[in-house]
């Protein structure tokens, strides 16, 4: 099978995640589309941001994808029921899921999760984990600033340094034993997270779990691709300064972008 | 003359402007517009930002206002003479011009402007000093993280520290005398950037002059208000839990928020 897998973000954050499907999944070409018109999609909507997914979803199935990869929390959180409802023949894999059956099955955990404000205000992973195991100890936080800044590029300074503690510095999060971090923007915060516990917490890398859960789907599917080469493609609802710049940092290689405007109303 | 006055922003920000007027415009109303939909304007596209702005402009005086603020740098950067140009007969101000004429005539000025990426790529504030003053000595810097420390209260912590010495302290600004804050954000640091400068720069109250530049255009054209009275009426594009949060610490009062949705494709 040589379809591309689609991959969609409100913006760059899904390139971590796309970065670690061009790790783990050499062989599979992918078309990314960042939704940069409407980004960020932390303050918006649940309505708002189902329509822009499923818009975007639409765009990938008509790009021939074979599987669609919601590589942003919000959306994840918001629009991933609606997405499988109205797509029941695609595989459609969210970036929550995978963690939490990661997360969910170890007895004696503390979690600690730190995304946006709107995933952590739908309480998707504490809903998620609990379901798998209901004497979980989950303590949650909205750490918007966190995005900024790595988006910024002061990832490694003395401001990152002082938003973690001032986040994470706080009773709730003194003992946890796993931190999941709920937003693809922080994979890039992943190391400095770990020094600030000091080895007592596992960060758990979300984009690896995810890149291993998309290939265990395909491989049931009997979707996995028989190539040696992959083609990436990545859209952009509206070039931006911010995403051309930012780009290389989440995905790890220069990239080419090009500019698609969707049908709907707001796009 | 009881007809309010339309004050618009991307967001949040344009309300420290119309605490301002407020302030010193007492028996003035306004109509406030805060385009929460699409916010923030600092990286979208300049044709993007026109529409909305002009969407917006006709909705403001569809409401009977008599003048209309940009209370936003972007908007005023790339809208302004365009708003001018199709809207001839309402006095139209915008945040950058008082402060240049306040900040232009200084004859051995060193000026130091920070604002949002969109407005220092503008170079708005330096072309309308330069053209005011050719011997200003004019140093700019995107500080994009700035605008999301107000945003989510950060203002006073380790963390606007870090930044602002991270992005003050470099040699460029060392030997400003004047720091024009670029962004309806940033009052909220004005003390922070004065004590990093100790004393030695003179950190433009960009509000103040933009409401008093507007008492001037509203006397010049005999639409001072003869109430004692005022009324502030407060709209956004997308009711959102951010503004709702920030609001108060931007207006410094209570606001009531009411949505409305205007007509052009994309709101």
């Amino acid at each position: 099978m040589n379809r591309p897998i689609g991959i969609f973000d409100s913006g760059v954050g899904g390139l971590t995640v796309a970065a670690a499907i061009r790790k783990f999944l050499p062989n599979e070409s992918f078309v990314y589309f960042g939704d940069t018109k409407h980004s960020p999609y932390g303050d918006k909507s649940d309505e708002t941001i189902r329509n822009y997914s499923e818009e975007i979803t639409r765009f990938l199935i008509s790009q021939n994808c074979k599987a669609i990869v919601i590589a942003c929390n919000t959306a994840s959180a918001l629009a991933y029921n609606y997405l499988v409802e109205n797509h029941p023949d695609i595989p459609i894999i969210n970036v929550v899921d995978p963690v939490v059956a990661h997360v969910g099955s170890k007895i004696n955990n503390k979690v600690g999760i730190i995304a946006t404000r709107a995933t952590t205000k739908s309480d998707i992973y504490r809903k998620k984990l609990r379901r798998l195991n209901p004497k979980l100890h989950v303590a949650a936080a909205a750490t918007p600033l966190l995005v900024t800044i790595v988006e910024e590029g002061f990832v490694n300074t003395k401001v990152s340094a002082g938003a973690i503690e001032a986040y994470l510095g706080v009773k709730k999060f003194s003992d946890v034993t796993t931190v999941i971090l709920g937003c693809t923007h922080f994979p890039l915060l992943q190391k400095e997270i770990e020094s600030f516990f000091g080895g007592r917490a596992e960060v758990v890398d979300s984009p690896e779990l995810v890149a291993h859960h998309l290939k265990l789907q395909l491989q049931k599917a009997g979707l996995l691709s028989q190539e040696t080469e992959a083609n990436y493609h990545f859209y952009v609802s509206e070039k931006t300064d911010a995403f051309a710049r930012t780009a290389k940092m989440f995905f790890g290689a220069d990239i080419k972008l090009e500019e698609k405007t969707l049908r709907v109303n707001g796009f």
